[in-house]
């Protein structure tokens, strides 16, 4: 993620600020599933919460355009809602190499929540699937979800740091195969989730039938592409 | 979801506060991953978040205790995060009986973003785990999610109506099987997604183990148990 004289790609002061509101939305967001004040109060922040959408609204992008601090060549996506820094929606993953895959640790909050006190089940297929696709990229491949299966075998606690994995099982070409799974970070080797996923590289022409309008912040023509050495995926 | 009174079983002010907070921090959040104004206020903005944080901090509640507005009985659970009126990550989903099952209309802005100009791959399994789980609701079955099988054939795209319809394809006591799809609102028939679930409601002795210590907001202990003709599904 360096420029050839050995900079960042994107402006650090911009990645630091977006960092920092990704970091204060979840934080807002914990407050407000977990909050018991009463409505007047409720009401107050809903107001206050509007004001600084105001703020922010001031001035937008358009659907086609990315975000000024992505990169889809080098998978830098901020607002991915399960690894985008800057995503209130997102924990968010920090996924990273290792020998044979991907991993990542992350403890989910309240509002995450399914059955009382467990991460809802659609939340795991949701971690399953960033975690498989970040397990194709590793290994120089891009590829949209194809198919996903999942075997819940034990409920994920809340609040609990947890440890999920992927690595590929399968590479033919434009189709990748890949195994994931969901633990106890204190209970590495007890499956509590089992997934296993098929990634598939769209043909060139869906590419650009899927992706021909969408531009970078400068109005370049930006479709996404097979990841270099560059990805987002962090070493460990 | 009334009293034996016929008054609702909940504080129609407090659930209005709640639903206007949950409107108002989606709102936040489009703007936050739309936005590009500069850093500086966007650093202004996360702190302005900082603040309404706070004050909904004030007085929380512990996580073995369901929100106020919460009855797990007969399902109304507002910080679900697919489903729930109070909650930011929810888009949120109103799910409605058919003749034959469950429906729910939704249109998923940029927050939700997978591919550029698509929703997440693991958005749509959410979603579908969160249809599959209400039609089992639906047909007087509660379940936590067994298995999740999803086939992706086409993209699903932002910003356009999608309708997700669920249906019970075996009912097998605690077992019950279901599918699912996802399709634009406008072209039905032409499926994008389609899920097929195991839902399996657990054992008494379970329910106790994993839901031992859950108490409703008066502290009374208010494990999951099978819906009642007032579950949160809405009649069409």
């Amino acid at each position: 993620m360096t420029t050839n004289d050995g900079g960042p790609s994107f402006d650090p002061e911009l990645m630091a600020a977006v960092t920092d509101l990704g970091k204060a939305l979840r934080e807002l967001i914990e407050s407000s599933v977990t909050t018991t004040v009463d409505a007047g109060e409720i009401r107050a922040a809903a107001a206050e919460a509007r004001a600084v959408s105001g703020r922010l609204a001031a001035a937008r992008r358009p659907l086609t355009q990315l975000p000024p601090l992505d990169d889809p060549a080098e998978f830098r996506r901020v607002y991915n809602p399960v690894s985008g820094i800057g995503s209130a929606l997102a924990p968010p993953l920090v996924i990273r190499r290792t020998a044979d895959g991907v991993r990542a640790e992350v403890t989910l909050g309240p509002a995450y929540e399914g059955p009382p006190g467990y991460v809802h089940g659609g939340m795991s297929s949701l971690l399953m699937d960033q975690l498989l696709g970040a397990a194709a990229m590793a290994a120089g491949k891009w590829g949209m979800t194809a198919r996903l299966e999942l075997d819940y075998r034990r409920p994920v606690p809340l609040a609990t740091p947890v440890l999920l994995r992927a690595w590929i099982t399968e590479d033919a070409g434009r189709k990748t195969g890949i195994t994931g799974s969901i633990a106890l970070a204190g209970d590495p080797d007890r499956v509590l989730v089992e997934a296993r996923g098929i990634f598939v590289a769209p043909r060139a022409e869906l590419i650009d039938s899927y992706f021909g309008s969408v531009t970078d912040a400068s109005g370049q023509h930006r479709p996404p592409r097979s990841p270099t050495d560059a990805t987002a995926v962090q070493a460990e």
